[in-house]
């Protein structure tokens, strides 16, 4: 009876750990930025091809966003816009060696649109997530200087480099 | 009398060709395919950058082919897959030299995987609609082996060039 019992709440523990992993959220970041639900679901904004780096990027939009890329107003971009950037690294499609295409998943990197509190760094929260297992990056809650720093030569669109892609209505 | 009777005809005919032009749909493709609604608005599966032709594209999918491309399952993809690339020319960021992006919209071209209906052709039906207009390519139905034969070195992988990029759950 004694053991069955112990069985009984080795099993529960188990379950309830597995539960656990799979719920996992990833980390907030250091600044407090929790990342975004169901990013990888949002639209399509824009592509690059970075060959300083050697990464291909595609930046989404949650539904504020997307409605001001479509209307052509994202000079300033409204409030509670979120632009998500998603980075690989390059590789060669192996049938056409002429095409770069996503690799490995380097990161997902976010900027959050809230004037009010994220006034010192132009309106924008940024945070990234490294990896697969999508680890926070930067070490204090100034990481974001780095961030804002890398910007900050886009102040005259908002501090956004993205152009949103042009698609037919 | 006679007089406001006119005007009011041709304001209602002004009025209903406004509304038309605002709704007028794409001319289907040479062989018959209709061009998928909303198809900017679906999810990421994946992005490419072609050196050969200088273009960069970013391939999004129909719900069904999403749930397959998240699930690993593509070989086959399932019936009703439908893959969208919409292809850009290439141009260079302003402020980030080394940062390709999308410039001039070239097309949108599909894939819809119907086994029986398109038999021919490796089960998938291929369109294509060319510029800002989307006016659809090809003379003559017969323009699709054209598509067919480019991916026929893929045929192994379900003839489609497309690797889903790997996002974090």
């Amino acid at each position: 009876m004694t053991r069955n019992i112990l069985y009984l709440a080795v099993s529960l523990l188990l379950i309830g750990g597995i539960a656990f992993a799979g719920n996992q959220k990833p980390l907030p970041a250091p600044n407090g930025i929790t990342i975004p639900e169901g990013y990888k679901n949002w639209k399509l904004i824009a592509s690059s091809h970075r060959s300083d780096n050697n990464t291909m990027r595609v930046v989404l939009g949650n539904d504020t966003a997307i409605a001001s890329a479509r209307s052509g107003k994202t000079n300033p971009w409204p409030e509670g816009s979120i632009l998500a950037k998603l980075v690989w690294k390059n590789t060669t499609h192996e049938k056409w060696p002429t095409a770069t295409i996503p690799g490995e998943f380097v990161h997902a990197e976010f900027m959050i649109k809230d004037t009010a509190r994220y006034k010192d760094t132009g309106g924008w929260g940024f945070a990234r997530w490294k990896g697969m297992e999508q680890a926070p990056y930067g070490e204090k809650a100034d990481f974001v200087q780095e961030c804002f720093g890398c910007h900050t030569p886009v102040k005259d669109s908002d501090y956004v480099f993205t152009h949103p892609a042009v698609i037919p209505e």
